[in-house]
């Protein structure tokens, strides 16, 4: 009794239910919420747009020559990703992998200088993504007053450590606060956090799919062998290489590379697409599972992810939806 | 694919998750709190128990004599309910009967009276609940200016029609503002409301007897055929009148008279015990089992009902709990 097609009567009601009740429209405010209102917000667990909230990191002063001077240093964080990484692609040897990025020390200036394509060094077939998803601007140590200085840090006066309706209203800090950098090469595949995420774009453009995580029956998870992206000493390529140590957990992933293709789904599920441009914010409720395509310029996102409530039932349910029980064979559908 | 055994896999995976993630303790507060505050209590939807409140209806004020005073004229309103009335009774077929109570009009004061013992008409074998369940006190017709006039409405004076940090936290009016006077006579059989429930004592004591949503599934429900309790022409007493036209409605009910009796579970549930005194509220959460017991002496309440956010996912959930699918027949365990 422990296999996912156990749960599937349960969760297949539970995601027709929810498609019944509730429409594909979003909420758009046009100023950050008060704590209260946000607080029903959360309630709902919807995802909202906030048109305008003022950040001192903005695209007027986060340009790439600010960005350049500030950061003009080796970073020591793991700083760049291939893209479609931690997703899943073919290998060697033919079979199918969750396969992890690559990771090299950038400086900020070599990034951008990639980003713009003013590098000719790898054709441009590559593609560059600054992510450590750490919380590489701020911590949790940070609240807890510890936390090893980065090389982040000189940004942090243009980012402010809390967002403070997002914190009154869950009564507590972030967990992370974090830093992207990357462009239109850069796709971030489908996935759900355990977090309540405040996202907010800097440059350019981000768009969002978003599912509920009622949907994650249809996303056609399977469990994947390991891999990550590696650098072919000889041809200096990136070539997908898997990992063989039998301590390598296996992932459980998505099979769903694209969820706009039509037929992606074998039923249509409760999508909603959201453009996110500069300067604007989204909240984005814990456990939505979100796929995320951005501008061809070079875009650049803050987010804040905040622990998501343990007590009552919210953790428990996303636990089924996001996953209980083990996958059935990868060959049964 | 539409009986509850199918749903039953997932529904016992969500409670025991439950069980395991939360402790039976409730958390109970001095004062109540503020909006904010509270907002975050219904993000857990776990009970909490506020020490002090101050309203105008208090046992002081509501002594006998100034209800009996102020609403010495006959009750228009049902008013008078059966013991164990809304649960499982045996009816003269031997079979069992959802049964609906009795209801006669009584002037306050003979209610009173009645309470108290001081009528020695029943020999006091019959109990007496004040319990409309309507909005007696104020219904939403109040909130948009049109309730035809109630006998209640004499004492509004002593009751506030909104609690101002349970109205902020969730954005709206009550849907139902109800008195409730009885005494130990009368039990509450477990059962569940798509409400958000804020609940204080005037005087006596109440008894709940609290599971979480998640328990449905152990509650060993069954769809019974309806009755009513009558007043026999030629005894006077009450019986069980079974309602044969055959467009009642059966009804869906939890077949274990009281959740205190050991053994009455199969599984042990994550149960709640929570003494509620006079001037004391208990925030009782949409969905919320609640088996409801009452002092010797008579006891008054006030309860405000306030509807539930159909938004997002927990309407759906609360549906899955309350019993989605058919139930299998009686027969089968
Ligand atoms: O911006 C992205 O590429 C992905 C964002 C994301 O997955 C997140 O904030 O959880
Ligand atoms: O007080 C009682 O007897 C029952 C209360 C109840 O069921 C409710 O407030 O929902």
């Amino acid at each position: 009794m422990s296999t996912y097609q156990h749960y599937l009567p349960a969760l297949k009601w539970i995601s027709r239910e929810y498609r019944d009740l509730n429409s594909s429209h979003y909420k758009t405010l046009e100023n950050p919420p008060s704590a209260l209102e946000f607080s029903r917000i959360v309630l709902v667990s919807r995802p909202v747009l906030v048109k305008s909230s003022h950040l001192d990191a903005n695209k007027d002063l986060w340009t790439d020559e600010y960005l350049a001077e500030k950061m003009n240093t080796r970073i020591a964080h793991p700083m760049l990703l291939y893209s479609f990484a931690d997703a899943i692609a073919v290998g060697p040897d033919g079979a199918e992998y969750f396969v992890e990025p690559h990771v090299e020390m950038l400086t900020m200036p070599e990034l951008l200088n990639r980003l713009n394509g003013q590098d000719g060094s790898n054709e441009n077939t590559e593609a560059f993504y600054l992510q450590s998803q750490n919380g590489n601007l701020y911590s949790s140590e940070d609240f807890e007053g510890g936390k090893s200085p980065s090389e982040f840090d000189v940004l942090r006066q243009d980012v402010p450590a809390d967002i403070s309706w997002f914190s009154a209203a869950l009564g507590r800090h972030p967990d992370a606060v974090n830093l992207w950098i990357g462009n239109s090469g850069s796709t971030t595949s489908i996935h759900s956090d355990p977090y309540e995420n405040l996202y907010h774009v800097v440059r350019g453009e981000k768009y969002f799919t978003l599912l509920p995580p009622t949907e994650g029956w249809c996303l056609k998870e399977r469990v994947y062998p390991h891999a990550a992206y590696i650098r072919d000493e000889v041809t200096g390529k990136l070539i997908i290489k898997p990992s063989l140590s039998d301590n390598t957990p296996t992932v459980r992933w998505s099979s769903i590379s694209d969820p706009n293709i039509p037929g992606a789904f074998d039923e249509e599920p409760h999508r909603i697409n959201i453009t996110v441009r500069a300067g604007e914010t989204l909240y984005l409720p814990a456990g939505w599972w979100h796929y995320v395509q951005q501008s061809e310029e070079t875009t650049i996102a803050l987010n804040w992810w905040y622990d998501i409530e343990m007590q009552g039932a919210s953790w428990v349910m996303l636990g089924l939806f996001r996953g209980a029980g083990e996958l059935p064979a990868m060959t049964a559908e």
